[in-house]
């Protein structure tokens, strides 16, 4: 590994361990039964980390996140059903854009660019337009690094009796998740997010009765996570060839994962990540977008300073020079960036890039990060 | 790495160099320049080794190599369109399964198992239906592994004034492949096959002014190559998480690729595999499913020994205790089974297998491998 390799603080591809990588020093036959014994293996650890053995079926899907949140979408949402999406960045947004692609009839909770979509809301759309089968939501939207109130959600739409898909693409493995106690037909992640393995493939949980009966809806071949499941129920074996070594890559990282504590003991080191990170920035000037109640231990966005020294390329490149690579924001309205909490990433690397922002403002002749006032974020909620 | 790995004599995954995996041993920030210039320069090799420069662009995909074809077939074929889909095995029949997941109207030339789409059956298809505007064709169909005349039958399709896609999954990086004389709309791969990298991508060589044609034809967010290809125009980076490690190693299996001579080099090696193992396979009473003329230099399916006690699972398991991995027949009519002859497969690998195939062979008390003579192809073709 070269000395000159950059740390990761985004949203993902992350910095893995260096087991994780070595774990793809090996070539695997996809019609193998060791490589079977393998996927059988994943699916059946990613079901437990989420209590849902007894009622769900994980699916893993080639491609990235992106991939397995359009085949959850377009296998389990029939041309006869109505979606609502609830939107606050842009996750949120591509959901939309995904049911669009599909010609599935859909409508929209809009947020803007943070606020979360209040439950309440919810209750109050799905009251109105019983012809909404479906909601779909993100857990932690990393436009703005929001932690949405995913489980109060989820108990609305139960109660409705409508269908939930979460995209926790960012958030399994770490945020707690019990699909005994979390009503919804699908939850979606990747390998490359909290897991810490390398990106090449998604996976969904899916309840098993939901998939059963979502024979035919899929608009793709590719994406058709019915056909996908139907196909390694009966062979063991991927339908189209997998990405072997990313595979075998996250069958380590699971193992470091359940080492480290599970989803417990991530949460615990990236809240700690998160909390070293935002006292040493706030100790610089800067401000978080997000209330510390909203704040997630993923990623936290940050306003960019008032200074009008402040250029985000070069404050990124000399960040960069120091061995971190850091995220732009995503924001519609306010100027920002943003700062990752997961991956191999402990105390010492958030005490670096702290080194490597206070170094860049000097360089920059930046006295300290505070923002323009008139860019707070000052809505109640 | 283990001992105990086998080589791979598969169509792919394949048994890769211990420098390409090597690759993998860093990570990436997909946002990252460092990572856009390595897609880049991937994209440009590609052209080259086509020939492609001047009137083709590389679109690269996440997913494997059938996500790449389907992409490729529902961004280049609108849905006013009708295509003409020539099958002689799996991966034409799933170009036809494509098509109709897409909704696209399309008729087909099936010519059953092994035999090859004569260029003049094609001529008078495309005469009697000037509805037809698409030909899709699969270069090297690794179902039988017999090396389709795609060259003849680009000329007939050019001279109809039709659009020609090529699945050359198996073929391009070892076939002899020039885009300036090959008048197509685009050639689908993957990274993972003559290239000798890692799976995890594929890729589309398309006709530029067909692709800027193509905006809104595709069914999906994730499968719009013409989206793909825009927004790396834009911002020279996927639009989704490109499976870095992945991506890094296919840059390395391209130098690796031009260090042997290029396609060339590769098209002498895997040849001189072919021979080496047809020979000592004949030497031991087995026949070729196919006669020379039609024998790829990447797989070779041969008939199951007329031998009562041939069982192909104790022969693949013989044969895998002894440190090689060969493939199952994929026929309909008659019992067969393959060998690869790509990856970092040589001479030694090649008298290797032959002398474990003996050795099953043994095993099973079975004196040599002919085949039943009702089961020969007398096909005169």
């Amino acid at each position: 590994m070269p000395l000159t390799e950059p740390y990761l603080l985004t949203p993902g591809p992350l910095t893995t361990s260096l087991t994780v990588k070595q774990a793809m020093l090996r070539d695997w036959g996809s019609w193998d039964s060791d490589f079977n014994h393998l996927t059988a293996d994943i699916c059946r650890r990613l079901l437990q980390v989420a209590h849902g053995e007894d009622q769900f079926v994980c699916v893993p899907l080639q491609g990235s996140g992106t991939y397995a949140v359009e085949a959850t979408l377009a296998t389990l949402i029939p041309f006869t059903a109505k979606a609502l999406v609830l939107m606050n960045g842009a996750y949120g947004q591509r959901m939309a854009k995904i049911l669009q692609y599909l010609g599935r009839s859909f409508v929209t909770l809009d947020m803007g660019d943070y606020l979360p979509p209040p439950p309440d809301r919810v209750d109050a759309l799905l009251a109105a337009d019983p012809a909404i089968t479906h909601v779909a939501v993100v857990h932690c939207e990393t436009s703005s690094g929001i932690l949405n109130p995913v489980e109060a959600i989820a108990q609305v739409v139960a109660t409705h009796g409508r269908r939930l898909i979460i995209d926790a693409m960012s958030a399994f493995g770490a945020l707690p998740t019990d699909l005994r106690e979390l009503p919804c037909d699908a939850l979606v992640a990747s390998a490359n997010k909290c897991f810490e393995g390398v990106p090449g493939f998604g996976f969904a949980l899916i309840r098993r009765e939901a998939l059963v009966a979502s024979a035919g809806n899929a608009h793709s071949l590719s994406l058709d996570l019915y056909d996908q499941w139907a196909a390694m129920e009966r062979s063991g074996q991927w339908r189209f060839t997998p990405p072997t070594h990313v595979v075998a890559a996250f069958a380590q990282a699971l193992t470091e994962h359940e080492a480290e504590g599970g989803a417990v003991g991530r949460l615990a080191r990236y809240t700690a990540n998160r909390d070293r990170l935002v006292a040493g920035m706030r100790a610089m000037g800067f401000h978080t977008l997000l209330a510390d109640r909203w704040l997630s231990p993923i990623i936290v966005t940050f306003h960019s300073p008032a200074d009008p020294r402040f250029d985000f390329a070069a404050f990124y490149r000399l960040i960069r020079e120091q061995g971190f690579i850091i995220y732009p924001g995503k924001l519609t309205v306010v100027d920002s960036f943003r700062i990752g909490c997961i991956g191999q990433l402990f105390a010492a690397q958030m005490d670096g890039v702290l080194a490597a922002v206070r170094t860049a403002l000097d360089a920059l002749g930046i006295a300290d990060g505070s923002p323009r006032p008139e860019d707070l974020n000052t809505a109640e909620f």
